[in-house]
């Protein structure tokens, strides 16, 4: 029996996304044999982060600042806006680095099952954003699945208005393909070869 | 570009072994997104662990306690003293749960061209501790490569003493592997066919 505290830290690190047993124990030895430079510093980095991290009222993205480092920054294109289901596919795309606008995560998709609707997915803000933004182009970048493309289809045809050109990512990716998932290249054709959809105004 | 505090996060946990990049991304935004019941708890472990963990004293593991979880287990057997390279070769063979005596971590292996001799490796005191401990059988449990058994031969000689039984886990583990790669399937049948070496004293 290893010491408890240190048991914990394996078990605790062993069900987290991405990390299995081996990767746990070889992760906290390290950290245990470098209290000073690494251990210590990171406890300070996460203790930082906790204090202030938030979800950006304005986009939804996860920050320690808000608005986030996105929506301060002046020179991001703030008449393009890019929907996207959940931070991590925002932070796929700003990997990408094919993307100058803002975003606005909508937290899933719509859902009748589920009783998830519009108004369970910051659709009412994002009206409200692209008429304060004056957005002159909504990209959406939703997830290449059945519930993606239907929520693609419902945004489409709701926020149709004159003057707001709505265009989708290219399907590039496999059916079935998460964003999250896929490499820069791929996001980068994808965003190049966006094309507009046909709404009732257009 | 994501915020400077949680880009941060990404590339400390990125560079850890056993991680990359796609781990570390979906391990801090799960923790991000899970600050109540993951990222606090987990802040205050490390904290906790940071705080309290040494090498233990007699044995050289890592701990919150010392004398560390295991030398002060009064169900050990300090009569039968395991050596080992590393503190993560500790831990796999008591994953394995087939070792019911106490350890010593010698830190590393002797090399000559790194000027690693017996006082660079707590030889010394494994000497007393035998001899404090009233050990009767020592288990050698070194890794199977040039260093660990030209090591395991030197204390097998250095060591030999009459009411001294010197083991050496079996060799069912390929040439070049490490303890810490094995499952603990192997290095039970390994510590089961452990044998006595041939000592000038035998
Ligand atoms: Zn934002
Ligand atoms: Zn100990």
């Amino acid at each position: 029996m290893v010491g408890a505290d240190i048991e914990g830290l394996i078990k605790f690190f062993s069900k987290m996304p991405g990390l299995g047993p081996r990767s746990a124990r070889r992760f906290v030895l390290y950290l245990l044999k470098h209290k000073q430079q690494k251990l210590l510093p990171l406890i300070d980095l996460l203790a930082h982060t906790a204090e202030h991290v938030s979800e950006c009222t304005e986009c939804g993205n996860l920050d320690t600042e808000n608005p986030c480092t996105i929506c301060s920054n002046q020179r991001r294109n703030k008449a393009h806006l890019c929907v996207v289901e959940h931070v991590a596919d925002l932070w796929a795309l700003e990997r990408s680095g094919a993307f100058q606008g803002i975003y606005h995560v909508l937290g899933g998709t719509l859902s009748a099952l589920d009783g998830i609707g519009p108004d369970e997915l910051r659709i009412p803000y994002l009206k409200q954003r692209i008429q304060s933004n004056q957005t002159t182009e909504l990209t959406l970048a939703l997830n290449v699945t059945l519930e993606g493309q239907t929520t693609n289809h419902y945004l489409a045809a709701e926020l149709a208005s004159p003057g707001l050109k709505i265009t989708s990512i290219a399907h590039g990716v496999p059916l079935g393909g998460e964003l999250d998932y896929l490499d820069s290249g791929t996001l980068i054709t994808a965003l190049a070869a966006r094309r507009t959809l046909e709404t009732e105004e257009s």
